[in-house]
């Protein structure tokens, strides 16, 4: 622990709305340890955000240096630690003037937010993928086309020159998430594994009529009703449907744009597969892994600052 | 009460999810007075059916005479009282090979349940809305168009030659709940009054470009946060998106067809205005009135059989 406590020279934090996730850094960017709390900016009130970290930092705080923290994710929306006003699009996803320096008491710590960014026009925001994508850039400087990253709120940006251009959020894990557990779907697929084949026929049958959306999602209910279909066959079907609306939506920026998809490991995969049913193919990298790496792009882009 | 007793001489019933509404008739089809109760199909165990049955006709039943009592809704599906086999289009809405008479243990009443009817491809189902169909052809013997069903499931259904041909189901009114009270579009949306142009304006958004109606929903928060929107302009889009998705989905089926509206006035006005984007005008009719005259029309087509 003396180690540890010696040897991490900043700190990477992912603070989104359930969780809380500190890596501990030496001076290389190498990870010494990482911890990670259900902490998130939801369930905090203002006060008790410094409080919450100092404790997460307990193994490497020190009387005698002050610790560099960088920050992303919902802690600096409006609800959060300190508001961290959007950069507007087109911007690059990382930049001295879109960081928020934290006033906080605790004298072994310097904390900082990076911002999250908006577009006016469809209106649109992100906060902590921007972070995603600076670490992808940081992978590959001259990366130009689609960053695809999917979660809940899933974003489709496009990146070129170094910059977010514009992008486009698609509410699909939640809305999966309501209707799986909450609507009459849930009947038919709660519970369920995703059929492969019903996902990609999903799919294909909303990128090809993207007007029926609407109209599949009760059929898979009827479905099961009239049809007998399996519980994976309906679950793949509805993670089809919305994961093709997406697709449907953005096929006109896919032309001829390489993809990346930097997610959860499962999630990238239906996604990739889903690309894959209109001849796209796309590299997938870790999200997380991504996170961390912009994490580490900010902390270079301020360490001089510092 | 003894004059209600013994005037009534059959009793319509309309047993749905969360509520039993039962009307007293007499021999001219008029309602004598009626009775509502949340003893809906979802809260009963099948042995509970009769005993709540007998309870809401109380004030009608008598010793001395057999009381007819005719059903719809999903009374008739198979966590219901009795199932109810869907019939398949194209199909009459209310035929007698469509009903299923009760195996009841109380003397004093013989019940009926008009069944549901089924689609195979695309597979879809209804449970009383058949029964609002026929009291819309009660009505119109000879219409021959749309008769669009506004709720929770909208339902959207073609007419011909007294058939049911085909239909479509919306989960529309449940995806807006759960979206307006449980998603993120909660903080934008939830109580706010619904604003016409910015309902009128979600409906265009989804009729000109249906590929981008999943991309449009998260935009009513972020809207919210970048433009500073108004809470029912929000409310308004909302309910937009949504119902334009369906008008994109029928407006093939729409073209050079009447349409009828019957359900609860205020939705229905919503879908007359969201169809009057495309130009297309729409008669509407009260949806629990509609229920009534089909209950009606299969009294009518059973008495002789009694």
């Amino acid at each position: 622990m003396t180690d540890l406590r010696e040897h991490t020279s900043w700190v990477a934090v992912d603070w989104g709305t359930t969780n809380l996730r500190v890596w501990f850094m030496d001076e290389t960017n190498a990870v010494l340890d990482q911890v990670s709390t259900e902490q998130g900016m939801g369930t905090l009130s203002r006060d008790a955000f410094e409080p919450a970290l100092i404790a997460a930092l307990a193994p490497v705080l020190s009387d005698t240096r002050v610790l560099p923290v960088v920050c992303c994710g919902m802690v600096g929306s409006r609800q959060g630690w300190v508001e961290a006003p959007y950069a507007a699009v087109p911007v690059s996803p990382l930049n001295t003037q879109n960081v928020v320096t934290v006033p906080t008491t605790d004298p072994r710590i310097c904390a900082f937010i990076l911002s999250g960014i908006k577009q006016v026009t469809p209106p649109d925001v992100m906060r902590g993928e921007e972070t995603q994508i600076a670490g992808v850039l940081r992978a590959y400087p001259d990366f130009s086309g689609c960053i695809c990253l999917p979660g809940t709120h899933t974003k489709w940006a496009m990146v070129s020159d170094g910059k977010l251009t514009k992008f486009n959020t698609f509410m699909t894990g939640e809305i999966y998430a309501l209707l799986s557990k909450q609507s009459v779907l849930r009947h038919s697929v709660d519970g369920a594994a995703c059929d492969e084949a019903g996902f990609v026929q999903g799919v294909r049958t909303s990128v090809a009529a993207p007007e029926m959306v609407a109209a599949s999602l009760f059929g898979i209910r009827a479905g099961d009703l009239v049809l007998d279909r399996m519980g994976d066959v309906s679950n793949g079907l509805l993670s089809g449907y919305l994961i093709g609306a997406e697709i449907a939506a953005m096929r006109n920026d896919l032309n001829s744009s390489p993809v990346v998809i930097a997610g959860a490991s499962k999630l990238s995969a239906l996604y990739a597969q889903a690309l894959a049913t209109i001849d796209i193919s796309a590299d997938i990298h870790d999200g997380e892994a991504c996170t961390l790496d912009g994490l580490i792009a900010g902390y270079e882009l301020l360490k001089d600052t510092i």
